[in-house]
C-alpha cells in the first residue's frame, strides 16, 4: 500500500501530464487515457477522505443509453426482427461469456483484443468477441445440423475505439445465419433478400450490396500467379481497395508482400471489374480464369445467384464486385457486403485494422457470407455443417439514425404514454387515481403526476413535453356535471364526455392513432 | 510450460478424483468441479493432440437459451414490457461491466461474489451485480432527478448456483424504478399496482403481495428493546421467518446474536401480526409500538399506502406483514414482496445466502421498496434522489412458465410463419421464389425449403413440426389452371385461390388470426 502522501504526490505529477498533453493539443484519446489515470488516483485517495469520492463515469470505451437512444434503438430493433421473423427465423441466446479456450484460435492476431475475466478460481473465461463462434458452439454442442436463427446481442472487443465515429468496447451485434445442408444459393440469396428489406424498411438512403466468392478471389489470385502461401495477405490488401486507391494497394503488394509487378497488374484487371450476372457470364469464358476450376464454380454459383436474386426482385441493388475480399478468414464460397451511397449520410471513417465485421468499409452497413467450416472445428469428429449469415452494422444504423432525428429536430417519444389525467383544482387525487385505474385496467397507456395537487398548467406542460397526445381533465364542475373534460395537446380543442363513457371515448381515440 | 507427460500425468491423478468422488456419491456441484478441472488439463493437451479437443460447454452456472425457451422470454417480456409502457415507464441502458469501485463498498457481504475483469491495463472493472446500483450511477452521473424508468438485463454473481433450481450466475433481472421528490405514497402504490397487473397477466396462479416499512421494523426493535446496533442483524434474522419457525429465529436471536429472551419475545409478538389498514391503525394505537415516532410515520404511510391501493383495486391481494423483513440495507421506507400462493406453482427451495433481489423467499416472484440514501452515495455533494422500485423475479417466472408448457404438453412455437409455398412436383422452384418474395413484400411471414425439389410429404410435415398454419401449394395442373393451391394444416382442408387474388386471400386468412 502507497501512503496517502504518496498518493497525493502522484495526483500532482498526473495532473501536470494531463496539462502538458492539453496545452500541447494531444489525441482526445491520449487525453482521456491520461485524465483516467489522474482520476483512478483520486479515488484511491477517495477512500480515505470520504465515501463519495467515487469517479462517476461508465469503463472506457462504453456507454449508457438514456431513454431517447433506447427508443431509436427499439425502433431499428422492432424493424430489424420483424423482417427476420417474417423469413421465419428463431432467435437463440448464449452467454456473455464463454470458456477463454472456445475462443482460442478463431481470431488470428486479434486475439489480443479479448476481454479476459479474471482467475478467481474455477473456469478460464472471456468476454464474447462475436456471435459466430458462439453460434458454431452452440451448433456443435448441441448437435444441430439445420437451423435459421438470428441473434441480437452485445459483444466485447478491448479495442481503441474512436467512440465519436460510433464505434465502442461493447457493442451490438446483429446476426442472421442459415445452417444445414442445402441446395446451392437459394439459403444465400435469401440473406441478400433480407440485408435488401432491412436497408430500404430503415430508409437509411440509396445503398448498394457488392457480392463476391471466395473462390473466385483465390482462382483468380492462382491464375495471376499469386503463390499459394501469399494467398491470404494478398487477400486482404485488397480488402483495402475501398479505402485506397489501386496504385497504393499494388505498392503495398509489390513493395511490402514481395509480389511480382506483373501478378499485381493482372489483379488489378479483375479487381477493377463490376457487373452483374453477365460479367460472370464472360469471366466463365475468360482464357485465364476459366483455367481455374475454383474460380469456375464460383462463378457458376454467382451467376445461379443473380437468378434467385431476379425472382426476390432485389438486383436493382447487387453487384458483382470482384474487388470485395472482406477480412475475416473463415469464409468459404460468396460474400457480401452492403454500402450506403448517398453522400453526407453519415460517411464513417475507416480505422487501420481489420475483421471486424461491423467496420469493413466506409458507409458499410451490413456483410456477410458462407463459411462452411466453422462449425466443423467445435466438433469432436470435425463434422461439418454449412453455414451462411450476415451481420447487420446496427450500431452505426444507430448513429445515422441518431443523427438524422438530431438533423430533422425530430421529437422523439421516449414513452408511449396515451392520456394523462390531470385536475383542475385541488384536492382531487382521488378522483384521478380512479380515472387513471379504469384506464390502466382497459390497457390504455396512462398516467397522473405524483403530486397531490399539481397546477393544471404543469401537467398540461409535461403533455406538451412528452408528447402525451391527450388530457383527460377532471374538475369541480365536471365532477358535479358527470363528466370529463378530454383536450387534444396538438389542437387545444376540448370536449365534455359523460364519466360513464370516458373510458370507451377515450380507447376510440387511442386506437385510432 | 508443463510437458506433455506431466499433463497426462495430471489427467490420470484428476480422473480418479473423479471416479472416487461418483463412488462416493458426491455432491452434482463437487463432482462438475472436479470434472472441469478434468477437462480442463484435456484442452492443455489438445494444442498438441489436435484442433478439435474443445470443451463444448458452457461456463459453469451459465446457458444457452434454445428457439423454445426464447420464445417463452419474448412472451414473458412482452407482457412484463407492456405493463411497463402502460404506466408510461421510459427505459435505459447501462453496460455489463462498471468500474470495479463502483460496486465497491454497496453489496457487504456478498462483494466476494462479484466477478472482476482481468488487469489487461486501463481501468478495473467488474461485471455488474445488479441493475440498481448502475441505475443509481447513471442518475448521479447525469444529474438527474425524475425518472421513471424500467431496465431488463443480465447481472452476474459467482455463486455456487443450484441450476436445476433456477438459479445462475448469469440471469435476468427485471427492474422498475420512480425517482423524484413527490407526495408520500403515490409512486409507491403505483409499484404495487405494476407488481399485481404483471402477476395477473402472467396467470401464475393465486398471489399475495406482503408490505412492511422498514421504519416499522426499527421502531419496533427499538420499543421492543433491541440494541441500536443491533437492528440490522436483528432484521437479518426476521428475515428469516419465511422459510425458519418462529422458535428457531428466536433461539438465533438470543442465542447467536446475544439478543434478551425478553426483547426477543416482544419481537416475536408484533411479527406474528397481518391485516391491512385496520392493523395499521391498531398499532398507532399501540402503547408500547406508538412511543417510537419511527414506527408511527410508518404506520401512517401504510394507512395512505392501503387508500391508494383501494383505488388502484388492489387490495385484495396485498397484506401488511410485520414479519417482512427483506434482505438488503439500503431500504429506507415500504418494502414489499410478491409470493405465489397455489401449492404445486414451482415452489423454489431457498438457500442460505441472503441479500439477492431474486431468492428473497419461497415462491417469491416479485420484491422490492423504498431506498431514498443509495443515489446520494454517488452523488459528490451527497444530494439524494428519493427511489423507489420493484424487481421481477422474472428466472423464476421463466421456469414456472417453461415448466407449465412441459406439463400442458404444450406446443411453443419458435417461428411465426404463418404460410409455408409448397411445390406438389419437380422443377417449380422458381415458381415457389416468385410466389414468396410477393408474400414477403406484402409483409406475410412466409417459407419456402431450401431445396430445388422438395417431397411434397416432407414440406407438409415441417408445416405440422412447425405449427405453420397455411401451406399454399404449386403444382403443375394449378399452373395451367392459373391457381395456387391453400391448404390449412389443422383441418387438411384445401381450396384452389386465383394466382392473381392470392397474395390478397392468404393475408385476409393471416390477419384474421
Amino acid at each position: 500500500m502507497e501512503t496517502k502522501t504518496q498518493i497525493q504526490e502522484a495526483i500532482k505529477v498526473q495532473g501536470g501530464v494531463v496539462r502538458k498533453l492539453k496545452s500541447e493539443k494531444a489525441s482526445k484519446e491520449q487525453i482521456d487515457e491520461e485524465v483516467a489515470k489522474l482520476l483512478e488516483l483520486k479515488a484511491q485517495l477517495g477512500g480515505d477522505d470520504g465515501k463519495n469520492q467515487f469517479v462517476l463515469k461508465t469503463p472506457k470505451g462504453t456507454r449508457d443509453y438514456n431513454p431517447k437512444q433506447m427508443a431509436i434503438r427499439e425502433k431499428v430493433f422492432n424493424t430489424i426482427i420483424g423482417c427476420f421473423k417474417r423469413h421465419g427465423a428463431e432467435t437463440i441466446d448464449t452467454p456473455v461469456f464463454e470458456l477463454k479456450e472456445t475462443l482460442t484460435g478463431k481470431y488470428g492476431e486479434d486475439s489480443k483484443l479479448i476481454y479476459d475475466l479474471k482467475d478467481q478460481g474455477g473456469e478460464l473465461l472471456s468476454l464474447r468477441y462475436d456471435l459466430t463462434v458462439p453460434f458454431a458452439r452452440y451448433l456443435a454442442m448441441n448437435k444441430i445440423t439445420n437451423i435459421k436463427r438470428y441473434h441480437i446481442a452485445k459483444v466485447y472487443r478491448r479495442d481503441n475505439p474512436a467512440m465519436t465515429r460510433g464505434r465502442y468496447r461493447e457493442f451490438y451485434q446483429c446476426d442472421f445465419d442459415i445452417a444445414g445442408q442445402y441446395d446451392a444459393m437459394i439459403p444465400d440469396a435469401e440473406c441478400l433478400k433480407i440485408v435488401h428489406e432491412i436497408l430500404s424498411a430503415l430508409e437509411l438512403g440509396d445503398f448498394r450490396i457488392k457480392v463476391n466468392d471466395r473462390r473466385i478471389l483465390d482462382g483468380m489470385f492462382a491464375v495471376c500467379g499469386v503463390p499459394d502461401d501469399k494467398f491470404r495477405t494478398i487477400c486482404s490488401t485488397v480488402d483495402k481497395l475501398d479505402k485506397m486507391s489501386w496504385e497504393d494497394v499494388k505498392k503495398e503488394m509489390v513493395v511490402e508482400k514481395g509480389l511480382s509487378e506483373e501478378a499485381a497488374d493482372q489483379i488489378g484487371q479483375y479487381v477493377s471489374m463490376q457487373g452483374g450476372m453477365d460479367l460472370a457470364e464472360r469471366l466463365l469464358q475468360d482464357p485465364k480464369m476459366s483455367q481455374s476450376k475454383q474460380a469456375c464454380a464460383g462463378l457458376s454459383d454467382i451467376k445461379l445467384l443473380f437468378s434467385y436474386l431476379q425472382l426476390f426482385q432485389v438486383t436493382d441493388k447487387v453487384v458483382f464486385d470482384l474487388s470485395l475480399a472482406r477480412g475475416l478468414d473463415y469464409y468459404t464460397g460468396v460474400i457480401y457486403e452492403a454500402v450506403l451511397t448517398q453522400a453526407g449520410v453519415a460517411p464513417v471513417a475507416n480505422d487501420t485494422q481489420n475483421g471486424a465485421e461491423e467496420n469493413v468499409s466506409v458507409g458499410s452497413v451490413a456483410g456477410g457470407g458462407r463459411y462452411d467450416g466453422l462449425v466443423g472445428m467445435f466438433d469432436p469428429k470435425g463434422r461439418k455443417v454449412p453455414c451462411v449469415g450476415v451481420s447487420i452494422g446496427i450500431e452505426r444504423i444507430f448513429s445515422i439514425m441518431e443523427q438524422k432525428a438530431e438533423a430533422l429536430a425530430e421529437k422523439v417519444r421516449t414513452t408511449e404514454v396515451q392520456v394523462m389525467v390531470a385536475s383542475a383544482q385541488k384536492n382531487l387525487l382521488e378522483e384521478r387515481l380512479r380515472l387513471v385505474t379504469e384506464l390502466w385496467n382497459a390497457g390504455v397507456k396512462a398516467e397522473v403526476m405524483y403530486k397531490k395537487n399539481p397546477k393544471l398548467l404543469s401537467q398540461l406542460q409535461h403533455c406538451e413535453e412528452a408528447g402525451i397526445p391527450l388530457v383527460a381533465i377532471l374538475g369541480e364542475q365536471e365532477l358535479k356535471d358527470g363528466v370529463v373534460k378530454l383536450r387534444v395537446v396538438a389542437t387545444r380543442e376540448e370536449v365534455d364526455v359523460s364519466r360513464a363513457d370516458v373510458i370507451s371515448e377515450i380507447k376510440r381515440r387511442t386506437s385510432e392513432a
